[in-house]
């Protein structure tokens, strides 16, 4: 929350559940000089048995290199305690690509927010099936590619999509209202890195059309989710929800037009989540620190 | 909301959407000498062309009886305008039975709204299954019927309960967590008279335990549903929903203690929507004034 | 909410209580051969006595005039009645300015939201103390008029501006985040007419750096509130208000970029509502049908 | 949030920020063999520069009493580092008094979660200074002490309640809408230890009739605050707040019914959290971990 010197570190930890673990990173940390400047775990029902942490930290001043530090947490600490985990660091910003069709809202939200620096994190290119949006990304600066969908080889694509990705050392992809299926070889190139978001409050009205069903159904809530993307369509591991209130007021354009207020915010609090490494996905489900 | 002598009455009315409709009401009730304290209305789309409203309005002082109110309406309004609608007057209070199993929450939220004046309707019994919630009960001196469900002949406790309805004369009846399914036969027997409050977001988590699928998606926001019962499990007309924001830190207990705080909150805005006759179903929907 | 050809019109009115209003104005429109497409109405505690309605109707290949028929019910009904009243037609789009500081946000979303078709009004300029935004507003081709303050004499900019608004036939200001107190003089100019965006919860934390005073008291919600500019300061009618959770955790920086998104969505939901004519003011109080 | 055998502690801690401190803390733990269930920091602003903590541990099968386990920690790692520390246990459940005058809504509420098991702490007695609430708690089998003011001798009637609060080893009290100011006196013997719910969304209508205040005012949303009681009226520490949606319609009664609601969440929001040990008092703001 304040601005501190030197380099900032956010480990994310999943392991066994035992005592010692806390002490064990603590006291690594302590030993290397770092400060301590946020922490959160859960431990999961015994049955099952997990831990899960996340500690940012601070090391200032110190000769270690990013390299050794992350050896010798792995040897004194990660290996003992079988832990899978990682150390993302706040001066290597995340790289972000946007994909999106036709509809805007989304996408201003996501460039307003990182205009304002509420996203930290560095955005190489948008991606899109149509051409329209690109007039209103220039005031951005941003390179928008123009990348048609050829319904008889969607995969020439998706391959085009992979190469920028990978030729701009991107590290995640927001689906800011890209009306396109993935396919599975896509997703799985990308695994736990591809974040959507679906108009609807899902499991409630998963697949098209959610607005319409929903007005069908004559429910009081509508609401938006934001999740990975995985093979199974709508059914990846949930980051965020919201939902607004409706009555039988509302024609579908109406909850259309509601809905985009609600998609906006679902979508960038799910992926400033991400940005800030507070997320561990856990089978399907993910843990929001 | 303010007080009133004399008799008030809340009309409701379905109709074909054209010109002259509140003129037409307004115009009788205005002859009569009545005045309107409160009036909604709704139009649907012009492809289904239906008019809804509900208008409350106050009689004082006039000679004129229900009954002729009421055949006056129908020939001179009601009639020539194709409506189909009702009258219920705040003097004859409407008479609810509750029907409960063990959990006490949502029983306990209606009793004690209604003894603080919140719910103007008249409790002749509550019915359960089981003889556990008859302790609690006595302090607000409602009979407890005590009922149990003979799972070889489920007909003989829905009869017991057909014939206890009509013989106290009751309007409608609350399943405030009644954990047995009803038979059709039961639910034919009184049409939009059941209120149910199922422990999910519907359609979200239909059918038996809500909370665990709940917990096992890893959404982020869970929810009750009150609605009228139909012969279709759990998808009857919508009366009032709302959620409430859970994280991966609540155990399914957690869920469900959570959970109690919004049945407890949708069940009784339900009950009290139609106690104060502001509830017209259309189809499988709702319009709640 | 659906689309109708020919004359909509908005009828907004506030009269004394007392029998036949509805019916009164009703039968009127019914005569004209007019269609209500929406009508709310208010009546008031007995003891103030007074009775507010929204009517909005539409007329249909009708040869009357917008005069003849604002005369025609001002002596049919409104003079008969004692009706404070006016009438606003749809296809007399309002006319919006917008006055802005150094903050982008509520700018932004007011530009979007009028984009996308939410806010059915034209813009016929943006003014600015400042020439920080200009850039932003040009993909919108709105005229930017950079208007600095002289401290030594604010009234030279307040007569440009009220220069501005008549030669552009302007109906309304919006203050998003205008970092200036506005003189009696400028306000008495526009009565009704200027709705601003506080940025707490009034009356908590009324004048100058609210999120700051917000923090230092250790509330655990923070909000925004929408209200027209009075010659009382902070003290003006409210027309919307809205709020968001915070705790220990949030430094004051973290406030003003959560406060942000409130801000947005509360101006934008208020100048919606000025605009489709669902604000009646009374004393210091509205009424938003 | 799951069930352990065994000591659970929690951990309660303020002092100034420095490394080392969770882990001297957490190392400590794991020598004695216990494991930490859930842990949470905060560092304030590196000007203030302090740090907060709360950590709940479980020993299993330790030979050391809890007079040794306090006396090792404040020798071995609270004294080095300066801290404000206080450790709880749940097996000693903590003892609240209530005290009550004629409103029944937050008194029902809390008995109700406290019989359903979500209070986990004991009621010696309800105190009230009007006999009217006391056949509604017959039912829960607690102590009902009716003590009336003597407006000519108020010190009387709080010094009974005080003897009763010592003579019961009560920790704390709860106000549930007890109509009264107290003494600087009698608060000075509770500092931190009572808890009262005023009607309103402090610091907005702090001071008598916030219903009527907020319905003259206009305001949009109406509000609860629960706080730690201090010699400056309204002005004690907030633990926690919420608000629910009004607008014209409401009545002053109204909002007196629906205010009802958000008392009843609020305050039993507020005195779960005290129970729980989840509230750090600093200064006049509080942290709720």
């Amino acid at each position: 929350m304040y601005h501190h010197s030197g380099i900032t570190g956010r480990l994310l930890i999943l392991c066994p559940d035992r005592p010692g673990i806390v002490a064990g990173v603590s006291q690594y940390l302590y030993t290397l000089g770092a400060n301590i400047l946020d922490a959160s775990q859960h431990s999961t029902d015994p049955r099952e048995g997990l831990f899960f942490m996340r500690m940012e930290f601070q090391l200032e001043g110190c000769e270690i290199t990013v390299q050794q530090l992350e050896a010798s947490f792995q040897e004194q600490v990660a290996g003992p305690l079988q832990m899978e985990w990682r150390i993302d660091y706040i001066h290597r910003r995340k790289r972000m690509a946007i994909m999106v069709s036709k509809y805007d809202h989304c996408l201003m939200e996501l460039l307003w927010r990182w205009r304002s620096g509420e996203l930290e994190a560095d955005i190489p290119f948008i991606i899109s099936n149509h051409p329209d949006l690109q007039k209103i990304t220039m005031d951005f600066d941003i390179p928008f590619h123009y990348l048609p969908v050829n319904p008889a080889d969607k995969k020439a694509q998706e391959a085009e999509v992979i190469r920028l990705m990978h030729s701009h050392q991107t590290d995640f992809i927001v689906l800011a209202r890209y009306m396109q299926i993935l396919s599975p070889a896509f997703v799985s190139t990308f695994p736990g890195r591809i974040i959507n978001i679906h108009h609807s409050f899902l499991p409630a009205f998963a697949g098209a059309r959610p607005y319409l069903n929903a007005y069908n159904r004559g429910v009081k809530l509508i609401g938006a989710t934001a999740h990975y993307v995985t093979n199974e369509l709508d059914e990846g591991p949930i980051i965020e929800q919201d939902v607004a209130r409706v009555s039988h007021k509302q024609s579908v354009n109406d909850l259309v037009m509601l809905g985009r207020d609600i998609e906006r915010q679902v979508l960038t609090r799910a992926v400033k989540a991400h940005i800030d490494d507070r997320v561990i996905i856990h089978g399907n489900k993910t843990i929001v620190f």
